[in-house]
């Protein structure tokens, strides 16, 4: 094999990594954007192996079902730290996960867990562990981590109205340099909300 | 040049392409979180040459300076779509560019930009182009695009509440399948929010 042919190989397998790598730069990273319509049925994404609902609502493709199949492929363990959790559809995939054994943590804001539409006291009914802060400051963040490898980051708290009414985004990426940052976020959050820390005189 | 030294050349230039282009993925990404404290001053960082403020305050390093220094580095454009603009440092960023000749384009919610605190006054007496929706729904973004390549997308508004109360987040990046949808979704919003195409009976 001559000199010019080695070289000429070089060259190709060089562009096919820099096209390998380019790809799974691609795949590692999409991004969903809010809101949809109409309203969406999550129930054949939470039930595997069973066939569509009949109820006529969308149950995939729109933002809303990628956002609930993505949170539904956990396999070992789901993080949310998300400030406003409402959303029916998105607490039934998270209720899901639990039943089906994947280890499920959630923070939120200790105001908004107050309002009548939230889905806290389900989880917590569910045996969910959830913390809080409990300052007059808001835990504004709206991220999950799916088996501490896939991050759903952006500006959709999960409720209807963010679904379905605003304008919102949903970054979703598998690159270690952004995800990473967000697991030790939750775990810092995690351990500042311990319960056995609180003060009993709350602010809020 | 025997084929063994050709084949060991490959591997190592192959090594040395992966480690370059997953420096360049790392160099694309980072990510802030906030709060901050304390307060920060911006003045140096807007005043480009001069020395360190002898104000005290912050002026470097924290995520707040960081998030104002990347606003700084815009060239030829700004797109800012934020739900709550009424942080003064981020504003004097946006005036700043504004008056260096930089294109700074605002979408912002129409509720939420009628508030005391709000800067989009002082864009719109600057001379700047601010849009917003007109729905009883929010714009609820919080992104910024500098020179149509580095996005600033998280949960943070550019409120002070925001940077030095609230537990928030924002994403640096520069990669293009992130970058170029939410280049998409501003286009796609300041046609929709163009003021010709209201309709003059407010629902909010």
């Amino acid at each position: 094999m001559r000199v010019p042919a080695l070289l000429g190989a070089l060259a190709v397998l060089s562009a096919l990594l820099y096209r390998l790598l380019r790809r799974r730069e691609r795949e590692r990273a999409q991004v969903l954007f809010f809101p949809v319509e109409p309203v969406m049925c999550a129930r054949p994404l939470c039930a595997r192996g069973r066939g569509p609902c009949e109820c006529g609502l969308w149950q995939r493709e729109r933002a809303a079902c990628r956002l609930c199949a993505l949170l539904l492929t956990a396999q070992r363990t789901l993080d949310v730290c998300v400030f406003t959790i409402s959303s029916r559809e998105l607490a039934h995939a998270v209720l899901v996960l639990h039943r089906r054994g994947v280890r499920v943590r959630v923070i939120t804001d200790s105001g908004h867990m107050a309002l009548a539409a939230s889905q806290v006291g389900n989880f917590r009914r569910a045996g969910i562990e959830v913390r809080h802060d409990q300052d007059t400051n808001y835990m504004h963040h709206k991220f999950a981590i799916v088996d501490g490898s896939i991050l759903l980051n952006g500006s959709l708290n999960w409720s209807s109205q963010a679904i379905y009414g605003n304008k919102e985004n949903v970054i979703v990426v598998k690159l270690p340099d952004i995800v990473n940052p967000f697991v030790e976020e939750f775990e810092s959050l995690w351990n500042e909300y311990d319960p056995s820390k609180f003060i009993f005189s709350p602010q809020k």
